[in-house]
């Protein structure tokens, strides 16, 4: 590798490149760009990331992601207890929200379990999970996890664990999406979407 | 967009995706990526770019980035003063340092004449190359800029303003890269390699 004129921006370069997906050349390309600022909007850019990890707190019910001990979700007293939608990560609680159609609250697990990575159940917020359902009276859980064989293993378990609680267990519906095209659909979805198929309720779907 | 469950997390990623060429989807995955570190390791992650911009230093005479106040190159008695390279960033000053192939000094612009993105002259370090050029007994000058329209016409203004002085302009050679196929390149490159053709000297290009 090249030498560096100099060990700050060496470091800099370093820190950019320990970023998932990201090489020497757009780190390289990330400093060249800090250095183009304003010193103060690059301290408001260092900050940031220091600032997250020193103060980021997780909701002491659900784990998500929270400024405060408990998250805005879980503190909605216009949210239903009684359903409880388990997600891998913050991404996922965003996306579902995002789409408005959910109104009960979250459980997130921190990841999916992934021998291939060294994540085990004992890594993930599981045993969280069976104490809350078994200590507050969940009607229903819905598995909302990718459909990964990591998902798919992570379903399982979290069904073993789950399966002697009152709650119903539901997971989210696999198919055909919106604006696909048949012929384009893999084998396992399409069968499966025919599998599962649904009466038909006689209106335009969007 | 959708919504953060918290501002610190917001903040981290509206600063990651202010970076050229990233997303808000890459910007949250940094930013988790970020949040599975130890804190010692995400603070110095933070302090680098705080550093970067509050400490790092421009060369006094080539312009380059640098630790001191001259860098290690313009301050090595065993490079020669007679030559200069002018080059756009200090990405190019580390390409052509890779090559091992000169030992003259450079000069660093510090970008390229382009009125598209608001450069002009005087934004980069025009004159003080023109300065240097005078004050300095330089025997070449090597424009050694990006073969795009923004690098050809700054090598036609410096030529303008450097043609008086006693050194020699010359701007490193284009033709057909090593290793690439004759069909494949382009007719401009092909057929300005065809005009400056140099004498064989008989022996294996590598």
């Amino acid at each position: 590798m090249e030498e560096y004129p100099s060990k700050l921006l060496q470091n800099a370069v370093e820190q950019f490149a320990s970023l998932p997906g990201v090489g020497r050349r757009s780190a390289m390309r990330f400093a060249l760009q800090l250095l183009k600022w304003e010193k103060a909007e690059a301290e408001n850019f260092g900050r940031a990331f220091i600032e997250l990890c020193r103060e980021i707190k997780y909701c002491k019910t659900c784990f998500n992601i929270s400024d405060k001990e408990e998250c805005e979700i879980c503190s909605n007293p216009h949210r239903s207890d009684r359903i409880i939608c388990v997600v891998e990560d913050v991404r996922d609680v965003m996306a579902i929200e995002g789409t408005q159609q959910y109104r009960g609250k979250y459980h997130v697990l921190g990841g999916i379990i992934s021998p291939m990575d060294g994540v085990g159940p004992a890594d993930l917020n599981i045993d969280e999970l069976v104490q809350r359902v078994e200590n507050t009276s969940v009607e229903e859980i819905i598995l909302a996890l990718s459909t990964t064989m990591e998902g798919d293993t992570t379903n399982f378990y979290l069904y073993k664990k789950l399966k002697d609680s009152e709650a119903r267990i539901s997971t989210i519906a696999r198919g055909i999406s919106f604006g696909d095209e048949l012929e384009y659909a893999d084998e396992i979805t399409l069968g499966r979407s025919i599998t599962n198929r649904v009466p038909y309720e006689g209106t335009l779907s969007r």
